[in-house]
């Protein structure tokens, strides 16, 4: 452990206090998911028919392969990470709410992310953390919502705070 | 497209009619979370100190090295697949609620997956679906979970059902 009870909080990213109920984080790049891609997530963590092949059942809602819903989460998770979660001292998350799919991820389908704070608190059991509530949404480049969800994140506090205040 | 209009329900696979509230099912095997499966996973979809290395924040809940929660849910979707989500007539989920980490989980640690049934309905638009929602536990062999949500399912309806029913 690097612990040592006098370390300076990390300057480098955005600590609780910069941040606002509203404020909006975007990423600066897109990913296009290929047939590829699709199958290999979903030979590891997801092997169902319609995200391993084209010849989906009758009764599928599905028209041909999809990606999995987990593989753009987690797609969209990196990009939310590039946006919000790696720029700002995020502490982990205690966990995620709502997460929904709201249009099939096919491929060659591009996606890009918006992360929005909703709902921030201190910790009243450790003054050097504070709850921090981000909606994610990952969606095409023209907006329209793929797979949106609520993170009950955990973000560090800045120096006076996490010392002295409340 | 498959799709012909008469195609027998897959009989292979448990259908809506088949499951109960309150059926459980469990994985048949066990996944061992290495340091390089952390830190592989988390470099390509949650890219985070304390997913990639041992070094963590003062600030850090973690002591050390943590798979991203994004990774054991991945790896407990694919016991779940396993134990459930293949074996019935699957056809994709509407959502996910409630994913919630209840302990981390470092390299060596150990999971599986039990999957309970805890409601069921059909569909009002299309009589071939069913709604089924589950509660999946990621667990130690010891029955401690790590990782849980409930997964909002459509499930195919069986022969007669699909076809005359309500």
């Amino acid at each position: 452990m690097t612990s040592n009870g006098t370390e300076t909080p990390d300057t480098d990213r955005l600590m609780y206090e910069d941040l606002a109920v509203g404020d909006r984080f975007e990423a600066e790049r897109t990913v296009t998911f290929s047939r590829e891609g699709i199958v290999d997530f979903a030979a590891d963590y997801d092997p169902q028919p319609f995200h391993l092949d084209d010849d989906v059942d009758d009764a599928s809602p599905f028209d041909g392969l999809v990606a999995s819903g987990l593989h753009s989460y987690c797609v969209c998770n990196r990009l939310a990470t590039e946006a919000f979660f790696g720029r700002v001292a995020f502490l982990g998350g205690r966990g995620v709410d709502d997460l929904r799919w709201h249009r099939p991820v096919k491929p060659g389908d591009t996606l890009t992310v918006a992360v929005e704070v909703v709902d921030k608190r201190p910790s009243e059991s450790d003054p050097r953390r504070g709850y921090v509530d981000v909606d994610v949404t990952g969606q095409t480049p023209e907006g329209d919502a793929a797979v949106t969800w609520r993170v009950l994140g955990m973000i560090q506090r800045g120096g006076s705070a996490a010392t002295s205040e409340e």
